[in-house]
């Protein structure tokens, strides 16, 4: 043992991974308007409503009745029946408990997939543009981004190019990341398309991730309910796994609840991944979970036709204006448009919040392939919407 | 696009980190026991005392004034500005929150600290008998373990060995695991202790990961609020992090909080860290963490000396039974005792277990040091103690 005292050295490296990990371009944007009084914040993923009082008064009676100790790491057993039957329900096919995991986030979800398939130096696939957070988890695993851009239609809308995610596929790939509806661009699978990909993925032994966070935001559709899911297309054991999240349908964004549906032989790996990580959500948090699954059907239909509308003022009045391009998204709750003449989006959302207020993602965020590009989460009121393009037409418009 | 549909394939390997990750033994045998009337569960790390009114009630509050959207990643400013108040009346320094990062539970926060430090194929060591978990997160993050048992007093008691230590570290070494006060032993590092091994970390260019989520759980000491920390003993960039909890002191195990306390200049990883796995806390759990903080020494006191009134029980009932040997425990709320003749303690425990109802954790639980014992959880009342007192003799005192 050492008599004197060693002095502080230099300190030691981080994992090199880790290091080179770039922060969120949405939330140093946010940092950057937290606290400005005018602030209408369209940048991040969630509506202006706070949660459902079904759900939390739920939350709350379970907290007074003592459940506020260790708990079932997956997910209390009455939860994930539940949650089988809310996808018997929308998608006709109940994917039995066994293929089910409470996740403490959709994004904790993706780390413990991530985590489970994919190994140093194997690569993940990204149809972008995407939300960058699974593909930063990927990276801290060790794996590389290949970029697949979605091809674009005439209209500015996206299309899914399945040749080009085809020929992405090179011997160290693992895993596809495709969300759908999807965020920022709203392209929404079609059934034709998630047979594409799933067959893809089955020849070429190589994983899906599908997120489907934003299934119940669809527009313009003849099955109002739900997006196309992989879940009826796919047999138990196939190389899918379904990240879904009680966030956007039921505003729950603070809450960081979810699920996975993945095959029945995965129980066991997300057991351990679970324990290893938060060991499971909070148990009261649960009850707020089962309530929106039984009693939130109401508030996410009323959330879906907020969006709805939301969508409709923005395609008219930001659709309208000189200097923006943009298509009808199908799904999700993001206007993600082009604006003539810009190159550096997150200078330009930085400029757009300096000058108005209004806070937007930059499209670099997304990827490359989203450059030139802002999003909008029009997942709000009208009054708030109409302010904010009243407020965006002096410069996007002038 | 293929036109015709690709039948199923054998399902893809996982990782084989992942694939080959054990159950934790005492899940498995938490779910033996599970449902069980006459059930004494003392084989799990929380006691029985549901989480004080006072830190519901604020939660209760926080949600009900609408704290259910996305917020700071790393835990509210004034919740970190608390944290370090608290770490200031308990240990004489308050680290600033710049070093203060919040986490969904300490485990949680041991996931993060190893993906920030320990690269594939890099060891950790681990003063053992220590709770498995940790471990656990490192195999899954590739690492290898180095089990250093704790030295054995002549009282059963359990010793730092530093030059153990020391000579454990190879040319992979990355990092040390120390839980003090250690679950399972209840061994309580010295001051001196901990200068040796802060030493022995500079000197040596290892991480040390020091876990404290039981510094409030001391007995026989002239210290009484805290056992000794790191924390007083290093410069901010000192490769030392603390893992600390709500847990425990709070009996709060059912919420998934704990903290860090790491190099301010870490502060950008666990940023990107927390941001990609749960984004950090709900928020209005983490009202509930700052009431723990500003309202919540009255029941710290209370629980700790509940804690010192099961100790007593049980070190004066347990130990002496005939064929249990156990040492004083310094520090956390376990009684970890060795029977004679038992080599396995994990079909030992589940013999107990169906034969008394009472629930013990496996000695080899904690590795191969700890095989031969049992682990009770002392955090509890006096009647449910004398009950499982009672049962365990017909077993233990024959």
């Amino acid at each position: 043992m050492p008599t004197e005292s060693i002095a502080p050295q230099p300190p030691l490296p981080l994992r090199p991974e880790v290091a080179e990990l770039e922060p969120s371009k949405i939330v140093a944007l946010w940092q950057q308007g937290f606290g400005r009084d005018d602030l209408i914040p369209l940048w991040v993923g969630e509506g202006d409503l706070t949660t459902p009082q079904v759900i939390c008064d739920a939350a709350t009676k379970a907290l007074a009745d003592g459940h506020t100790f260790y708990t079932h790491k997956r997910g209390w057993p009455e939860l994930l029946d539940a949650l089988d039957g809310y996808h018997g329900r929308l998608h006709g096919v109940r994917p039995e408990p066994a293929r089910l995991s409470l996740t403490s986030a959709g994004m904790n979800g993706i780390q413990l997939i991530l985590q489970a398939v994919l190994r140093s130096g194997d690569d993940m696939i990204a149809l972008t543009p995407v939300w960058p957070n699974a593909l930063a988890a990927a990276k801290i695993h060790g794996g590389a981004i290949r970029d697949v851009p979605l091809a674009r239609r005439a209209d500015g809308g996206f299309t899914l190019d399945v040749d080009a995610l085809d020929a992405a596929i090179g011997p160290a790939t693992r895993a596809i990341f495709m969300a759908s509806p999807s965020n920022p661009t709203g392209w929404t699978a079609s059934e034709a398309d998630l047979r594409a990909v799933i067959d893809l993925c089955r020849a070429r032994g190589v994983w899906l991730i599908a997120d489907e966070v934003y299934h119940r935001f669809v527009y313009d559709s003849a099955q109002p309910a739900s997006a196309p899911s992989v879940l009826p297309l796919i047999d138990p054991e196939d190389p899918v796994i379904v990240v879904n999240s009680f966030s956007k349908t039921w505003a729950m964004t603070g809450w960081r609840l979810a699920w996975l549906v993945h095959p029945p032989s995965m129980g066991p790996a997300f057991d351990s991944l679970i324990e290893f990580n938060t060991s499971g959500a909070p148990a009261f948090l649960q009850a707020g979970a089962l309530a929106a699954i039984r009693d939130g059907e109401d508030f996410a239909r009323e959330m879906v036709e907020r969006c709805a509308a939301g969508r409709e003022l923005v395609l008219q009045r930001l659709g309208a204006m000189r200097r923006v391009t943009l298509a009808r998204p199908e799904g999700a709750f993001y206007a993600f448009f082009k604006v003539d003449g810009v190159s550096d989006s997150l200078a330009y959302a930085q400029q757009i919040l300096e000058r108005t207020g209004v806070g937007l993602a930059p499209g670099i965020a997304f990827g490359a392939a989203g450059e030139g590009h802002l999003r909008l989460c029009f997942a709000s009121s009208q009054t708030r919407l109409a302010t904010a393009m009243d407020r965006l037409a002096s410069l996007l418009d002038d």
